[in-house]
C-alpha cells in the first residue's frame, strides 16, 4: 500500500505515530517559513505541515506542488496549534519527513469544491474530475448504500437475484428498442431489454417463486431532462400472490430503506385509486406532501353569466392556505405563469379570502359576496387563504391545474425535500388510446396501447368489458409515488394463455405477430404457470429522491446528455467499414 | 397470499394446523380409495392426502390432475403413517379439505426430475421448465449466495459498487465489439463494453479509491463450449496499491467465499511465475490439484541415436505415479489419444518403472537399463510409476504434454471436483504477436497485441526493453487460477500519459487513432491520476467451479447456444424495415 492510513482517519489518539498518506493536493498555503497542504482522498482531508527551519529542501519542494497533484508523504502525527473543529482530522496534522510526487496535474478546468465554478457541459466532459467533488461522490455513496440495503431486505425474504439476458429480442410494442446486429446470424438483430419483464415471468413459470434484480434497462426515447437511454431498475416478481401481498412486501422495502439509509420512520403508505388521483390532484402521481386538493366548481359557479366558466368543460379550484396576502403584482405574475405554453391555461381567476372574512375575486362583476361565500364553502377556505380557479377543456385544464398546484406548493414552501410522503396509486386503466405518441413507432398509432404493458392482468371484475368497452377496463396495476415522483410500478400479470392472446388481439397484433414475438411466453403459460405479479422501481430516481435532488443524472457515475451522448468519451461514434461489413449492415449516412 | 406455508416448511410440530399450500404436482399415486399428491415448490415437496371415504368428490378431482398442474389446497397437517426420512417434510402430510386448480399443464416435453430425460436442445428451448429442476435451481441459488457474499466482503473493505455505462464507444483493439446504432445520432454507433476497464480507471482518477461491480460484459467472439456472448464479471479496482496489495485483498475474497459458501478453509494462495507455469505445466493456468510436473529430458535422452528425440526441439516427460500397471492395451489407447488432431502429438514414448525396480521402455532398442535409470532419476520415478514422454517442436509439444498431463490426472482420479487448489500466476509477458487471431479484426494481424489489455503496466525493470525487445517485457499482471481454470486476472495499470502513449504506439496505433479512441483516458492522466490497479473475476466460471461443473451454461438462467442464439425466445431475429430506417442502417442480407 502506498499509505498506512487514509486522509480521513487520524485523530489525537494517533499522536506521535509514523504514518504514510497518499492523496490529492486540495490546497496549499505558504506562511513565511511554513507550508501547509490540505491532502484529500475519498475519506477526508488531512493537513500536512512543512517547516523551513526543520527541512528547507522539503519545504521548497512542497511549495512547488499545485492543486490536484497526487503526492505521498510520510511523517509524524502531531497536535495542531489551531484546531479545526469542522474537520474530523482537524485536531492533528502531519509533520512531513518524506515527500514524493506520484503524479503531476494540470490546473483542472473547474474547481474541485462543493460549489464549483464549472458549468454542466464542462463538468460532464471532465466527469472524472467532477467525481472528485464531495457532492457527486456522496450521491454515488448513497446509491451504493441503497443497493446494499435493498439486497439485504429482499435476501431476508427469500428473493433470489437472478441475472436475465441483455441480448434479447426486439418487441417494439412498447417504447423503441435499441438493437444489436448479430455477426454470426447475418441479417438478424438482438435487442436490449426495456425491462426483464418476460424473463422474470418465465422465472415464475420456472418455479423461482421470488425474484429480484438490480438491472440496467434501455429505452430509445427522445430524451427529456430526467431521462437516460440506459437506466437501472430494481426489478421484482413473486408467485402465488395477490395485489395486496405485493404492496405490503414493497412498502416494507421502502420503509426499510428510509429507516436504514435516512433514519426516517415512514408511516403506513395509503392507497389511492387512479380515478381519485386524477379528480383530486389532476395527476396520477400526486405530490401528497401537501393537500391543496382540486375542487370541481362547475356547479358552484354556474349561471352567473360568466361565459368563461359557463362554457367550460371543467372549472376547478384549489385553495392556497395563507396566500391571501399575495399582491396584485404576484397574482399578475402567476397569471402569466399559467398562460405560458408549457402550462397552457388561458387565464387565472382568483378570490382572496381576506383576514377580515370578506372575499374579493378577480371576477367580482359576475359574482357577488354571496356567490363568493359559496366558493369559500366549496373550497373550505378560511380567512387568509387564496382560491385559484382555472377553466376550460377537461384534460388540459386538469393538467394545468396540477402544474399550478405544484407551483403553489413550491412557492408556499410545502415541498420540503427532507419530508417524504408516499402513496400507492391503484386501479389504473388497462389501456390508453395511442393517437401518435412520438416515443412509439409510427405504425402503432391509432391503436389501443397498454398503459403498463401487455402482460398486465385486467381487474377480474372488468374482464367482460374487454370486448365491449376496453377503455374503461381497470388494470390490476399499481404505482408507488413519493413526493409526486413515480418511483415504481407493477401489476398482477396474466398467467393464462387465452387471456394473453385476447390482450394481444386487443392491442392490434395478428395471431401470427403475437405468436412470433411472444409465442415463447404464451407457450410457457401452457405448462403450469402460477399466478404471479411484481413491480419495478426506478433505481436512479429512487436515489435522487433520497438524495434530495430533482435530477437522476446527479446519481449516475457516467450519465449521457439530452442527445444521448457521452461527451466525455465522445460516444456514439462512427465505426470502421471493416466492422460494418462483418456485421452485414450498411450505414445509410455513410452510403450517401 | 395464495398459501400460508411453503411446501418445504411443515414439520411434526405443525400437526393439526390448518394450512394452505400452492405449488406444482410432482406426481400423484392412486392407492385404492386413497390418492396421494406430491406438491412441489422451490422450497420442497409436501405430500397431500385425499381419502375417498372422507370426501369422494375431492378424491375424484385429485385423480384428475396431471404432472405440473398448479394447484392450491387447504387442509390439516397430520402425522404420516409411513414416514419418509429423506424428505424434511416427510413426517407429515396434508389431509386436504379444499382443492383449486390454479392452472392446468400440458405434459412437459421432459421429466422435471434430477435425472431428466430431456436432451440439451430440448431443455434450452423449454428453459422455463428446466429451471424447475432441483439441480438447475440449486446452481442459481449458489450464484445468488456467492453474489451476496462477494458484496459483503467488498463492502466491509470500503469498496463502492458503481454502475458504469453499457452504451459506450467501440474500441475494437481487443476482441470484437457488439455495436448499437444510434437513432438520434445518425451514422454513429454505441458499443457494448467488453469490460468496464476505462471507466473503472476513470473512477480511480476521480478519487473513488476502491470500486467494484458485478457487471455484464459482452464479446462478439466465435463461441466455444464454455463461452457466452454476454458474461458477468466481478470487476474491481483500487488506488494507491502495489501488486501484492491486490493479490492479498482478492485472495481474501476467494477465501471468504470458500469459507462462507462451501465451509472450506482455503490455504494461502501460492505465487508462480508465468515462466515457471509454462516450464512445469506447459500451461499458464495449471491444475495444481496434482503435481506430475514436466521434466525436460533433452539432455538426458540425447546421443543414443534415437532420431525422434535427438532431432526434437523439446523432449518432455511426466511421471504418472502408480500407473506402471497400465496394460499394453491401455498404453496403445493412450498413444492413439495423444495422436488425435486436438492433441497433435506424433507418438508417445513410455517407460514402466516396475514394482521390482526394473525399468522397461517402449524404445528399449535405443536405451539400455542404465539410460533408463537416468530417466528415472530425472523424473524422480519410483517402482510402480509410469514415465510418459513426448517430443517435437517446443510449443506444440508443450501444449500436447499439458493435455496429456490433465488427461492422466483425470484417469488417475487426481482431479476431484470437491478439492480446490488455487495459485496466482504472475509476471506474464506484456505483449504477444498476433499472427491472425480469428477473434480479432483481420486488420490487427501482424502486430503486437496486448496479452491482457493496452492499459497494463509493464514491469518497471523492463521498461527500457519496450524499445528494443518488446516480446520479453513482463507485465505487472496476474491471474488467479483454481483447478486449472483461469478464474480472474488483472494488472497494475499505466497511470502516466507518456507511457500510455508509448504503449499505443507499440500496438500499432497512430497518434491520431490513439487520441480518437482513448484520448479521454490519456487526458484524464494529466489531471492527477493516482497509481492504481485491479482485476476482474469471471463470475459465471467462478460459480461453475464452486458448483463442481465444467460448464458455465449451467449457472446462467437463460444462456445462449454455441451460435449465440437464445433458442427459447428465438433471438436474434429480423427487425422491421421501419426500425431499420429509423436507425439509419440497411441490412445487407435484406438488401440482397
Amino acid at each position: 500500500m502506498l499509505r498506512t492510513h487514509t486522509c480521513g482517519e487520524l485523530r489525537l489518539t494517533d499522536i506521535n505515530k509514523q504514518v504514510t498518506l497518499s492523496g490529492w493536493v486540495q490546497k496549499s498555503r505558504n506562511l513565511g517559513g511554513m507550508t501547509f497542504i490540505d491532502l484529500r482522498d475519498r475519506y477526508g482531508i488531512t493537513q500536512l505541515a512543512f517547516n523551513e527551519d526543520v527541512n528547507k529542501e522539503l519545504n521548497a519542494k512542497a511549495r512547488n506542488v499545485s492543486r490536484e497533484y497526487v503526492i505521498q508523504v510520510t511523517g509524524t502525527v502531531i497536535e495542531r496549534e489551531s484546531k479545526n473543529k469542522n474537520n474530523p482530522t482537524g485536531e492533528i496534522e502531519i509533520q512531513v519527513t518524506h515527500f514524493t510526487i506520484l503524479n503531476e496535474a494540470q490546473t483542472p478546468p473547474f474547481t474541485i469544491e462543493d460549489n464549483t465554478d464549472g458549468g454542466d457541459e464542462l463538468r460532464m466532459k471532465y466527469r472524472y474530475l467532477d467525481l472528485r467533488r464531495n457532492e457527486v461522490r456522496k450521491n454515488l455513496e448513497l446509491r451504493h448504500r441503497m443497493a446494499i440495503e435493498i439486497r439485504n431486505y429482499l435476501d431476508k425474504l427469500n428473493f433470489l437475484e437472478v441475472e436475465t439476458p441483455v441480448l434479447i429480442k426486439s418487441t417494439p410494442e412498447g417504447a423503441r428498442d435499441f438493437v444489436v446486429p448479430s455477426r454470426m446470424n447475418a441479417g438478424q438483430f438482438y435487442a436490449l431489454p426495456q425491462s426483464p419483464q418476460t424473463f422474470k415471468q418465465l422465472l415464475m413459470v420456472g418455479g423461482f417463486d421470488r425474484y429480484y434484480q438490480i438491472v440496467k434497462c434501455f429505452r430509445d426515447e427522445d430524451l427529456r431532462a430526467d431521462r437516460q437511454p440506459e437506466f437501472t431498475q430494481i426489478d421484482c416478481e413473486m408467485s402465488f400472490v395477490e395485489q395486496k401481498d405485493i404492496l405490503e412486501t414493497f412498502e416494507g422495502l421502502v420503509r426499510h430503506l428510509f429507516k436504514t439509509v435516512k433514519n426516517i420512520d415512514m408511516p403506513h403508505v395509503p392507497h389511492m385509486t387512479y380515478s381519485d388521483a386524477m379528480t383530486y390532484y389532476g395527476n396520477d402521481k400526486p405530490d401528497t406532501r401537501f393537500e391543496m386538493k382540486f375542487v370541481k366548481m362547475n356547479d358552484v359557479v354556474a349561471g352567473k353569466n360568466f361565459k368563461v366558466f359557463d362554457d367550460a368543460e371543467l372549472v376547478v379550484a384549489i385553495c392556497a392556505k395563507g396566500a391571501a396576502e399575495y399582491t396584485r403584482k404576484q397574482l399578475d405574475e402567476l397569471t402569466e405563469w399559467v398562460k405560458r405554453p408549457q402550462i397552457g391555461a388561458t387565464g387565472l381567476v382568483y378570490a382572496r379570502h381576506n383576514p377580515d372574512g370578506t372575499i374579493k375575486s378577480s371576477v367580482d362583476k359576475f359574482y357577488d359576496e354571496e356567490s363568493l361565500k359559496a366558493w369559500s364553502v366549496a373550497c373550505n377556505s378560511e380567512p387568509g387563504d387564496l382560491i385559484l380557479i382555472l377553466a376550460g377543456a377537461e384534460e388540459k385544464t386538469r393538467k394545468a391545474m396540477s402544474e399550478l398546484r405544484l407551483e403553489m406548493g413550491s412557492r408556499l414552501g410545502l415541498r420540503d425535500k427532507t419530508k417524504f410522503s408516499a402513496l400507492w396509486v391503484i386501479d389504473f386503466p388497462l389501456l390508453e388510446w395511442n393517437d401518435g405518441d412520438p416515443n412509439l413507432l409510427a405504425s402503432l398509432a391509432g391503436r389501443w396501447h397498454a398503459k403498463h404493458h401487455p402482460f398486465t392482468s385486467p381487474n377480474p371484475e372488468d374482464i367482460a368489458l374487454l370486448q365491449t368497452n376496453p377503455g374503461v377496463v381497470r388494470a390490476n396495476a399499481y404505482d408507488l409515488v413519493i413526493n409526486g415522483v413515480e418511483v415504481g410500478g407493477g401489476s398482477i400479470r396474466i398467467h393464462n394463455r387465452d387471456l394473453q392472446a385476447q390482450m394481444f388481439e386487443l392491442l392490434g397484433f395478428t395471431k401470427e405477430e403475437a405468436q412470433k414475438q411472444f409465442g415463447f411466453l404464451m407457450n410457457a403459460f401452457e405448462y403450469g404457470a402460477p399466478p404471479h405479479g411484481g413491480l419495478a422501481f426506478g433505481f436512479d430516481r429512487l436515489c435522487s429522491l433520497f438524495g434530495g435532488s430533482d435530477s437522476i443524472r446527479d446519481f449516475i457515475a457516467f450519465p449521457k446528455n439530452n442527445s444521448g451522448r457521452d461527451v466525455m468519451i465522445d460516444s456514439p461514434s462512427e465505426i470502421s467499414d471493416e466492422q460494418l461489413k462483418e456485421l452485414n449492415i450498411l450505414s445509410v449516412i455513410e452510403a450517401k
